[in-house]
């Protein structure tokens, strides 16, 4: 028997013991060790993708777990490998997965929304989707991958390279890790941020952070830039204040990367887009050469302090409940 | 003795002979044959730049001519040479000049407008900024190589190649040469516009048009796309409504050119561009590689047809007063 959650819907979860799957053709049955809660999954627990989710469903994709059983034809994989999961299914006949471009396919499928996910004991998952996590990878740190792996694509569509500069628009788990890669990465980096606790957090992170009660920050990246504006600015705060300043902040031919999501259309200065010859850029989850770079990373990430909650899986209902207070909470899954 | 005009402010032009200057080191003095009415220039008419242009001034900067004396120290250019002017005076020094973009110099001064221009029979110029006309390319269309290289500017930020479709918002003249310059390089084009007669004058250039007052444009770029959306979208209006419109017309990783100037922030759809990687980029007046390509295009685009009026410089107030009735003006200036 294995150990299973399922969102029933209405900020309510179930656990309990079902019999332990078989993976079929092409899959593997991963022993799932730990799990995160993300923003996509906060959403889902309260109730706003309940049509997308369709509960009762297991969720969850920010995991790390070793393979316990290989299906039919699975190669290249063995039984006790520490893996992580990338939870895209692509169609592979849309103009977008035709293009090169499956992560963003018109029909993508998100595993732990679309179909069941990570938060439970063992998990089936098709094996062309595994990424082998390094032997000395602590479990823990590893179910960042993916949250990583989303920051490590901003990075990648933003062109950001060594030696520039980067204001990152929003504090929260998202604008953290962008800043932490980009640092990673040989950037500077200016996190902009209103909430006290989260520039304390950020601070402890020691990345440079600014109040934009305190000032303008289109002042603050010219100051910091000799006048001439920062290389790249990320938007992950998905606030219309933000999507009004990023263009503003870049110098010319400056790159801005929409990471948040914005429920309605905002505001962007234009004229300044114009005038500067500024790009900016969507990024959307992540290609398979970002969860490489992720894995990399990953060891050398300040990951521990990040992780500001554990929980068994016994207590899911309690993991939710608490996650609004901790920057990532992590699950015990087995 | 040499016809100049001045623009005096508050829509008044004053024409006279002055004695035709000596260019100085480095300059050319050129007998301008035409010189077009750009949009801008019908601002500064309307008064709407007088802080800048400082009246009296000459203005204009579309034209073609030839020249007829050199300076101290100009090689490779004789009288006779019939050429152009890319009318962009740059720093050299600033960040933007440092990195290769000193057509967007931050201290760009820019040739008609920020100091003397071409509605004059005798011009003095840089000779550096001189682009050489083949000799059988007929002056009058030559005069129109300057806006063609916006365009093809445009197209170039754009990443527009043959074989891809591009709707292109607005159809005034900056509008219909991106379009035409666009089905020179291969690519197919719809030109959304409001107004009637603009349309019109569209369909008589064999361009496809679409009435934004008939059905959704985002809809018919689906059903021209088969569903997939544009490769690319240039915004030429200058609308907030158009703003709104441009993520949500192109493809997964489709690109989105902003021409147009938006005095205000607009509404843009960050949504469709996180959710399918849409890039927005600016793009501004243009380099050298844009005005040689604009020259090599010239032979074949139907300029003739763009021409809607002609006036001698004597007549300049009257060109400026008619401006609005024509697609296209230009004024002969010896």
């Amino acid at each position: 028997m294995s150990a299973t959650s399922r969102y029933l819907g209405d900020h309510t979860f179930s656990v309990g013991e079902i019999p332990a799957s078989d993976p079929g053709p092409g899959q593997v049955r991963i022993r799932v060790a730990w799990c995160g809660i993300c923003g996509t999954d906060m959403h889902i627990f309260h109730g706003k993708m309940d049509a997308r989710v369709k509960p009762p469903q297991t969720i969850g994709h920010e995991m790390s777990g070793t393979i316990e059983a290989l299906g039919a034809s699975v190669q290249g994989w063995a039984v006790g490998d520490p893996v992580t999961v990338r939870p895209l299914d692509s169609c592979g006949t849309c103009a977008a997965c035709r293009a090169g471009h499956s992560h963003i396919c018109m029909r993508l499928k998100f595993i732990g929304i679309d179909s069941p996910g990570a938060f439970q004991e063992s998990w089936c998952v098709r094996a062309d989707l595994l990424h082998r996590l390094p032997a000395g990878l602590p479990l823990d740190r590893a179910a960042l991958v993916e949250p990583i792996a989303v920051a490590c694509h901003d990075i990648r569509r933003a062109g950001l390279v060594a030696g520039e500069k980067a204001v990152v628009l929003g504090g929260g788990p998202i604008g953290l890790l962008v800043a932490l890669v980009a640092r990673a990465e040989g950037a500077e980096t200016m996190v902009v941020e209103p909430d006290p606790g989260r520039r304390a957090f950020a601070d402890g992170l020691d990345l440079a952070t600014f109040d934009p009660g305190s000032g303008d920050p289109v002042a603050a990246a010219e100051a910091w830039t000799g006048g001439d504006g920062a290389d790249v600015a990320f938007e992950c705060s998905g606030a219309a204040a933000c999507a009004e300043l990023m263009t503003r902040l870049v110098r010319v031919r400056g790159r801005v990367c929409v990471v948040g999501i914005h429920t309605r259309p905002a505001p962007v200065d234009l004229f300044r887009l114009f005038w500067r010859e500024v790009s900016v850029v969507g990024a959307r989850v992540y290609e398979a050469a970002d969860f490489d770079r992720a894995i990399a990373l990953a060891a050398d990430l300040p990951l521990g302090r990040m992780v500001t909650a554990r929980f068994p899986l016994a207590d899911i209902q309690a993991a939710f409940a608490a996650a609004p207070q901790a920057v990532k909470t992590l699950v015990a899954c087995s």
